[in-house]
């Protein structure tokens, strides 16, 4: 498995002379920059790096549900959400979405550009799945007639609640110009997206997203696009467990996530990128 | 305790020389009518009559919490909720809020117009408090900036779930022209309700509505409007506990229930009904 190549713009101490070997030895990498964790959440470690502007993500195998009740690992995820992630920001990048994603010094790490994250998710649906057919009844697989765009509360002492617009307006979480902005960028995101996973033989379900601001106020997609906060599907099942390509099957105690979770890396890899003049 | 008078438009038939005595044995009363049941529901039995434009409802005692999770019965609380809902029905209907009310033929009865039930709870708030506060984290007690108008889906069955005004349209439980309709409507209510609970020296928390469709598809105001649906707090108490004169002393097990709904009621029929030209 090929590492990604460090961009040329890499800060030289960071990783120098990195290699997949020493990446693979994390104590050792650590040990070689003088980063500091700075955060550790469910799925990934962030530390600082020696520009105040750029954080280093650590993706893990650590695997949560249920807002942290279910909890477990998956071998190998760690390294296949950063390089899933990493091919879905170029992409993105390549149709003019600002995301935070600058590159991987190691296939379970990226260096991300320093944002401030705003304490929302949100989720872009295609089909009815998860907490919107628990809480509307719609039935799973329920073909939306376009586009849903929500906002969760990212708080997980309150179990990330579903936030109306008012509610979102009242907590101040942004103003009414940046949920505009948030909804026009999420839904030219789930287009770009939803063309790439189809011609992957996936459907593209749902996902959810987050965003930070730089120092200039600059709006980017942050976080992660991987199994992990997308729902895909196998176009070519369709039973509706057999068909699942994500962390349904850990939720759903499915089996094969593993297995799974390569088979989404693989078919990304190998499915060329459209460019915005294709 | 005086009963409402019958409505001189009353059909002859349906309560005849209806006294209070008659009216208190229920086995009497229904056997003196063609009346059958239509729908029990966790707070009120709904009866046909003779006349298929009009329904009977009675308020029961019952009382329940946490979506039925929890069961009792406060004493005297049907008739406490059908003569406050009257007195306010009458007060709305005064300020050309269209209701379903018609008349209370006895105490805890209440004949209203057969309108169609929209499967969405209304629910205003000028203070967080419930599920606004277990959502969102803002503390109970916070002034909101403005009254918020928000939907629950009227389901039991998924627990009455909060509804984002997409949820709503993609369920096709109202047009966006009736969700307008129904927020100017629910705005204009809390105007006229907060008033009146002023001069009671109640403040007006928050409260539940419900909406009807008649046959003309006119949008009435149905349900109730009674200490069960309104989150009631006595002005001159400080004390988070004790000022509660609603539901929540059932819900927090309080203690005092039927005292507080007494209390309701006596303020509410003491205190003069402003007429909008006041």
């Amino acid at each position: 498995m090929a590492t990604r190549s460090i961009g040329s713009d890499a800060p030289e101490k960071l990783f120098p002379d990195i290699t997949l070997e020493v990446a693979i030895n994390r104590q050792l990498t650590i040990s070689m920059s003088p980063q500091t964790k700075l955060y550790e959440g469910k799925a990934k470690i962030l530390y600082t790096t020696e520009d105040p502007e750029i954080l280093l993500a650590e993706f893990k195998d650590d695997a949560t549900a249920f807002n942290a009740q279910k909890r477990g690992a998956i071998a190998g995820k760690g390294e296949i959400n950063c390089r899933i992630s990493a091919y879905l920001f170029d992409l993105l990048a390549a149709h003019d979405v600002k995301t935070h994603f600058i590159d991987c010094p190691a296939p379970d790490r990226m260096r991300v550009k320093n944002v401030k994250i705003l304490p929302i998710e949100v989720v872009v649906r295609n089909i009815a799945a998860g907490s919107l057919c628990q809480q509307t009844g719609l039935p799973v697989g329920t073909v939306l007639p376009q586009p849903l765009v929500e906002f969760f509360y990212k708080n997980d002492a309150l179990g990330d609640p579903l936030l109306t617009l008012d509610r979102l307006l009242l907590l101040n979480l942004a103003t009414p110009d940046r949920v505009e902005q948030l909804q026009v960028m999420a839904k030219r995101i789930n287009q770009i997206l939803s063309d790439f996973f189809d011609r992957c033989g996936i459907t593209l379900v749902d996902f959810k997203l987050e965003f930070g601001l730089d120092r200039q106020q600059q709006l980017l997609l942050a976080d992660e696009i991987s199994p992990d906060t997308c729902r895909l599907w196998d176009r070519a099942e369709v039973d509706p467990d057999k068909r699942v390509m994500d962390k349904d099957r850990f939720r759903r105690d499915l089996g094969n996530i593993e297995d799974a979770y390569q088979q989404v890396l693989k078919r990304v890899l190998e499915t060329k990128i459209p460019t915005k003049n294709v």
